[in-house]
């Protein structure tokens, strides 16, 4: 299994670490022209492109071609996308899929593995056509979420657990080329469901409110019909107004404020995990493939 | 007394309300071309300008004619420039002096209004010449300090806190003009005395340590000789060498890492304020002169 992460490793797996934005890093920010992280549609890949695009949409080719191409069979096995949050996520394991047992069992294995952090996996239900980041350039693929840590700062304890669920992520990998068998069972996952804007005042669009208090770092636990959601800034509480009970995530995001999201909402689910084994071992990992066994 | 803020506010006080670097705040950066608030020396306001002068040379100057010019009589009475921090630094009242009694009163009726969050007075020690921040124009001036906050993110319990403090200043204001008596006695500062650096490889110079788990959100908690300091990406802890106990504060900020700043060291100091009341009522401010009573 070729592996393609945002940090170096070795052993017995095959791991290519890559630098998604270079030129974002050096200027300390998400992006110069237009968020990477949507630019890994088909359509956007395969497209026309403008005679002067933004430098995105070409970084966004050229990972396509060192990683994918997307949806080919030349593409690596599994890509592992490193991310930071202001919200307080804990780990998260970020999949367009629930039903790709690699991710789900590499979540199972994590949460087990690190019992000092809450380790959640989310289910972004999107048409296989539309799936947007770079996660989805590979066969398989997730991003590795984590949080609080403002952007442009580095906190040693958020850097040692980022690190260390790496680390197991490529231990799961080498234990699956060995052969290893991993058990089936359930697994609680996130749906997300839907999200929420900050409210706006009509005539200038403007934020009027910032998350209340009650709601701030509260991510992934449940969110009642009528609990506070927003505090304007007159001090004025507003409700969550929804019928269903939700579970918020990515509360408070600094990067989500221009994509007018305040916060994801998801619905908890469970889902049975089958056993899994490496059906036929071998490096490169393009001859690795996945059997889910009875 | 006439006072410039960065919110609005009425009754007695005349305020002027003014966003120092609106077109840094519309990309939701510090600046575009040099920190703003570094350009406020006399020398920065009174030298040579280049050709093409970056945007914040210019924009102190702009700021320097309306609220200024500093060191002049014309210069508004209080400057009052809001700031938020990554760090955990509560609530501060930062300045030049030591000995500024309406910034050091001010400070004491913020702490004594404000019993839920911390409430400190930071002391710079530099030459009245080499002030260099926006608060530094008027004839008294201070940065009102609040954190932990990630930049480009609004916290509600930070922007209450923040709004608190700023409402409290100006009610202390008009206290002032209203002849009020404010009694003195002690009250703790902590002055600067030094800063540290991240640590650094010494070909790349690439920062290869963050702070210590241990000393993260720990601003205004004695440091004491030994004590972990930072903890490099390979999971070594680094101790602080120096021999004298002292503060620290901006630990970990967002702004100061360009700057070869981990975080600044304070000696903690008492000072007795003498009792204050205004010598002579009247508005426009200029007209207010401060008397230290005995």
């Amino acid at each position: 299994m070729r592996t393609a992460t945002g940090a170096e490793a070795g052993g017995d797996v095959s791991v290519r670490a890559v630098l998604a934005n270079p030129r974002a890093t050096r200027l300390g920010r998400r992006y110069l022209d237009t968020d990477l992280n949507r630019c890994f549609t088909h359509a956007a890949l395969n497209g026309p492109l403008s005679d002067a695009p933004p430098y995105e949409m070409t970084r966004a080719r050229e990972l396509d071609a060192l990683l994918g191409p997307k949806g080919s069979p030349r593409a690596v096995d599994l890509v592992c996308d490193l991310h930071n949050s202001t919200s307080n996520m804990g780990l998260c394991v970020i999949a367009f899929s629930d039903c790709d047992w690699i991710c789900l069992h590499v979540f199972r294995y994590l949460q087990r593995q690190m019992p000092d952090i809450p380790v959640r996996y989310i289910h972004l239900d999107v048409p296989d056509e539309e799936s947007f980041s770079l996660d989805s350039v590979g066969k398989h693929g997730f991003a590795l979420e984590i949080g609080p840590q403002p952007h442009g700062v580095v906190r040693s304890d958020i850097y040692t657990a980022m690190k260390d669920g790496l680390q197991h992520t490529l231990d799961w990998v080498r234990l699956f080329n060995s052969g290893a068998v991993f058990e089936g069972g359930p697994v609680d996952l996130f749906t997300a469901v839907g999200h929420v804007d900050y409210p706006r005042e009509a005539d200038t669009q403007n934020i009027m409110a910032a998350i209340h208090p009650k709601l701030q770092d509260q991510d992934f636990c449940l969110l009642r019909p009528e609990e506070p959601m927003f505090q304007t800034f007159s001090g004025q509480t507003l409700r969550y107004k929804g019928s269903e009970p939700l579970y918020p995530f990515f509360i408070n995001e600094c990067a989500y404020y221009e994509k007018g999201v305040a916060l994801y909402l998801a619905r908890k689910r469970s889902v049975t995990l089958p056993t899994l084994r490496v059906h036929k071992k071998g490096h490169p990992a393009n001859f690795v493939s996945v059997q889910e066994e009875e």
